[in-house]
This record gives C-alpha cells, structure tokens and sequence, in this order.
C-alpha cells in the first residue's frame, strides 16, 4: 500500500476512529485502527468490540491494500509532523512493514495484517430516523448527567431513545433523578425504541457538529444503532432488556409552582455547595415563599443562607435537596427562566418547559427541620 | 473586625497569598490565612513555614482588627458571590465567629484568633539587589527545569543566585545538566550567595507581572531570602551550604561548532521522542556533518531519523543524548538561532550566546554505534 495524506485531514479523521480505541486492554488490535484502500477510497476503523467508529479520509492513493497500526503510536507521529502543508506518505510492504515520511523525516514500524482486525458488524438499515447534529448534540448533552454506571442496574448506564409518532424521547434515569427531551422528528418514522450505553452516546457527541444544516441517520437493529453523518459512521451495541416504566413516574399535578430566573438560581445553589465537603450528604433546604426562595445549608464548615426572588403560585413549602442534582439540570437548560413544580416535601420536583422540551425530575431528600 | 472588600481586589491578594498555603497538611494554621486591619491597611497572610507570602488589599476599615480563616473555604466562598461590583463585607465577633455577606447570600464560618498564628520572620533589609519583575520571571521560567529533588544532595533542589560586580547569576543543576542565566544589573550592589529552594522561586515567578516597568527588590539575609514587589513580599528559606563547584564544568574550548534553526531541531528532536517509550532510555542519536545533522532512535517502537540543516565548523560528531534534556533548553531560549558547542562523544556540549546571557551544559550518553 501507498498513500499521501494531508496531514489537517488525517490528524482530523485520526481523532475521530481514536474514540473507539482502547486504551486499557491486552489485545494489540483493540488499541490499533485499520487503514484501508480500495475501489479510490481509504477507511479508517477502529473499535473497542462495544462501539466501532469507521471514517474515510481524502488520500491519493498510489497503491492500494490495508495495514494494522497501533493508534496511539501513529497518531502521535501524524501530529508531530511540523508542516499542515506537506503531504505525509504511507508505504506498507508485503510483511506489513510501514514507512511513514514526511519531509525530512522517515519513521518505521511494524503494522499487522488486516485479516487480524475485526470488522464492523454488518446491519440492516431498514428502520431509521433523520435529525440534525445540532439537536443529536444537545439531547445527549441536556440528558446524559443523570447516568449511573452500576451492576445491580446497568440500565441506569443507558439512554433510552423512544421514537412514537414521529417525537423521538430521549430517557436516563440514576436513581435519585430523570431527565427527558422530546425532539420533534422532521418526516415519518415508524415507532422504534433502544438503550445505548451512554459512553457511546457520549462519543457520538463529541465528534458531531452543532451544526443544524447537517444531519444524522441513526438506524435500529436487533443488537445495535448505527450513526451515520458526514463521511463517518459510529456503530455501538445497545443493553438488552426494558428500561424503567418512566410513565408513572411523572405527574402534571402540583400544589406549589415556582418562576425563576435560571441564572440566579444556579449560582445560589452553587454558593451553598461550597459548604457541603463530599460523602457528607448535607441537604440544601429551600423555604419557598411568596415572592422569595431562600436556601440554607447548615454542615460541619458553616451555615449560609441565599435568597432568590421567584413568582409563587399555590402553597408555601420546605424542601430540601441535594443540591447538585438541582445544579446539573439547571446548568444544561437554554432558557432564561425555569418552572419548578413541587407537591410536598416527600415528592419528587419537576423542572419543565409549557412546550415539553425538557422534564427533569429530581428527588428530594430528607431533613430534619 | 468589619471589612469591606471589593470582589476582584480580594481575589487577586488572596491567588497571591494562597501560594504559601499548604495543601497536605494536618496543621490548621498551614492552613489558613491570616486578615489583619490596622493603621488603615488590610494585610492578607499565609505560610507553610519555609515559605510566607504577604501581601496588602484595599478595604474599607470599619472596625480594625483580625482572624485566621480556613484559606481554601474563605476563597472559595468569596470567589462564588455572583457580583464583581457588589461590597463583600467581612464581620467578625469577639469569638472570632466570621460572617460574610454580598448581595442576597450570607455565610457564617469560624475563624480563629490572630495570635496563633506564625507570624513572617523579621530580616535585616541591608543586603539587596533590585531587577525588573520581567526579568526575574524569564530567568527562573529559563532555569527551573534543570533541578532534582533529590534526598542525596539537597542542592539539587535549589537555585544558586550569585551576585557579582553588579551581574546576578542564575544557576540550576540536577546530574545530567546545568542551566546558567547572568542578569546585567542597573545599580551597584554588593555581591551577595544564596541558594533558593526551586518551589519558593517558581511560586515567585507564578506572582510577578512579566512587566519590564516594575521592579523586584531581592533582600538577602543569613536564613532567608526576602521578594518585595508591588504590595507583596514573599520570604523564603535558603538551603544550607555551599552550592555545586560550576566553573570547573564549563569550558570554552570545542572542537565542533554548529548553528542551527532554535525550532526545526526542536521539533525534530521531539519527533523522535515519541518512538521512546518512558524508562526505556534509548538514546537520540546525533550525527554531525558539514550542513546537515542527522538525529536517528531505534526502539522497540520502530525506528526513526530526521534531517535538520546546519552550519557546521569543526570536526564531523557522532554522539547520543537523552533527546528530552536537549529540548528542555531548546524550548525556553529565546533565540531563533542556537549555537551548540561539542567536544567529543563523551563530553557535555554546550548551547550558549555570544553575550553570555545563558549556558546549558547537557551530557551526552552512552551509545553502541
């Protein structure tokens, strides 16, 4: 094999198949990425066995063929070239030695045979939805906080993607809180609903756009979903099993509504945080007035308390929270004022927009006061 | 004790006084910091006992006095208020019960009598030189790297600062190489020795403006070594002893000179730095010639080698360095152009300026070749 490479374009292409490389295994294959060319095309794969990524990559290719290389060792030489304008040249001979120049510097390395490497699994691409990169981004962002990774419950590491009736729901849940987004679909889908990992989730976000002119195709199979955007394509195993029935969990009735301004509030509750030393699992109690929340916070360090005009409707109420569950929903919300629906201190709040966006459900825990 | 402080003020004297606060520690006072207000200065405070930094904050005085607070608590809370206009008020009761309070929040903190606390050691001020802020970071950030912290030999540890017919000298040296910067003072000084432990002068440098207006007055005493600048001092203990025998490792004689791009061998050489895995000590092999030098590593990784232009005077070289202590030097010298100084394979080379404002002395290694 016999490539030329710009070295922008490998560096970029490279950092994507990079998310699905290993980095705490024994098999030489798992931390290495397969280049491949054929028929004017040249593929990069790599995979971890649970999420395989495949890129392609703009390349002149002289000779066509395949070679294995350790990602990490590769990757740090292609970034350690000095010029973005030479070409970087690949040569792989028979035995799989790889030659790697560019300009005046060579090195050598051994690769591997790509008949080692483990293709990405074949999958149906019968059931599909289309959305923008943008609205994948923020979903995952806006979702992905309230995961747990645990044995007793490995859905609690998942995401539920539930599409119905052309909304696709996006669901996790840790135990102590949920949170959802709706994205309207632009189309017609059939009904479809999985669990992804929400580390592959997670990849999937950090290689997308926010772009809202460029979309993502995600297919469902059997054992995987398949993302498919720009030249790139992200396939993860999902969980079997069903996920939580979310249905009862939720409720539109309420006895205490709050209007706040998110900003305000956050940075109260963050300000109460700093009296709160980890495993310590003192609760932030909110006294909810007319027209004032105030929030205290009494431990070991000190006591504060904070005050935060609001607009009450319905009954006075004192609840108390852990305070970070209150702070990762509000830090993800895009709108400048936030509603919370309380209905007394043993149940859970709601934060939640008129449009249903966004429903986060937080637990309160208790106190003695 | 009633103080009011404006948010940013604050924050900047206690980032400067946090640099003496001890992060591993279980003595309560290490600790902490110490606000006193009187004569109509606020004064902030902190020691680990070999180094102290003291530094002056515009406040309102409304009752003088003072109190020890935990350093990382009183910072963080401080740092948290919203505002960078509103007051931070500071009250502090007899008990040293500590309440601050900005906008709509208020902590409550214990604070501690002042009295426990270490107060700076009282030096003589005869002794002293005087350089700009600028020049004493660039010459500390120019020589830091080449220290050891070494139970052997303490020096190591430490930089030399010598003073003499008005030059002050900065050394540093760990085993494997030397770093020297001589300063032209503006001013006649005595000449003056000391030896400063490498922490105290890098927390120096984090502290000082890289102003070439401002200046640093340095004040040496029989244990301690005195930093005053702008309303900050920051007092130090000198390592007992005398310092390395420097002059007879230097020499001016050669027998290869080459002038180089300060940035392609820089590059080269951490190019080849990848193929070297960390504890496999293979060396960077350096081969002189007339208007090339060739650098080559072989490892288990691979093998690599790179080309750099050169102009070459003297004997053709072949010699081997640990490839990092090259770039160490390479990267913090200013010029564009460096001149590197050979003698044979088994000497140390030299990477010094005409005007003998910097010398690295960097030894080569063994090699089979």
């Amino acid at each position: 094999m016999n490539l030329k490479f710009q070295k922008a374009q490998l560096v970029n292409a490279l950092s994507i198949v990079m998310k699905a490389v290993s980095t705490k295994t024994s098999s030489v294959i798992l931390e290495s990425i397969l280049i491949s060319a054929s028929n004017n095309r040249v593929v990069l794969d790599a995979t971890d066995t649970e999420l395989s990524i495949q890129t392609e990559v703009d390349a002149v290719i002289v000779k066509a063929g395949g070679v294995v290389l350790n990602a990490k060792l590769f990757s740090e030489i292609v970034r350690k070239f000095d010029s973005t304008e030479s070409l970087i040249e690949l040569e792989v001979d028979n035995d799989f030695k790889t030659t790697i120049r560019c300009e005046q510097a060579v090195f050598n390395i051994m690769g591997i045979d790509p008949v080692e490497f483990i293709p990405m699994p074949k999958i149906d691409r019968d059931a599909f939805i289309s959305l923008s990169q943008f609205s994948l981004k923020e979903v995952i962002r806006q979702t992905e906080f309230s995961t747990a990774i645990s044995d007793i419950n490995r859905m609690m590491g998942g995401e539920l993607i539930d599409v119905k009736n052309n909304v696709a729901k996006f669901v996790t849940l840790d135990g102590h809180r949920m949170s959802i987004r709706n994205i309207e679909l632009m189309g017609e889908y059939e009904d479809q609903k999985c669990v992804v990992p929400i580390k592959s989730l997670q990849e999937v976000m950090r290689i997308i756009d926010s772009d809202t002119q460029k979309n993502v195709n995600i297919y469902f199979s059997k054992d995987h979903i398949l993302f498919e955007f720009d030249r790139t394509l992200v396939l993860s195993r999902i969980l079997d099993g069903e996920f939580f029935r979310i249905e009862s969990m939720l409720s539109n009735d309420y006895d205490t509504k709050v209007n706040v301004s998110r900003l305000k509030l956050q940075s109260a509750i963050e300000q109460s945080m700093i009296l709160i030393r980890e495993n310590e699992h003192k609760p932030m109690i909110l006294d909810i007035e007319n027209g004032m929340l105030k929030l205290s916070v009494n431990s070991s360090l000190g006591f504060m308390d904070a005050k935060v005009n609001i607009e009450k409707s319905g009954s006075d109420l004192k609840i108390a929270f852990n305070p970070k569950f209150l702070v990762d929903a509000l830090k993800v919300i895009d709108d400048d004022f936030v509603n919370i629906y309380f209905t007394n201190a043993k149940s859970p709040c709601f934060i939640r927009d008129d449009k249903n966006t966004y429903t986060y459900l937080i637990l309160p825990v208790n106190f003695i006061g």
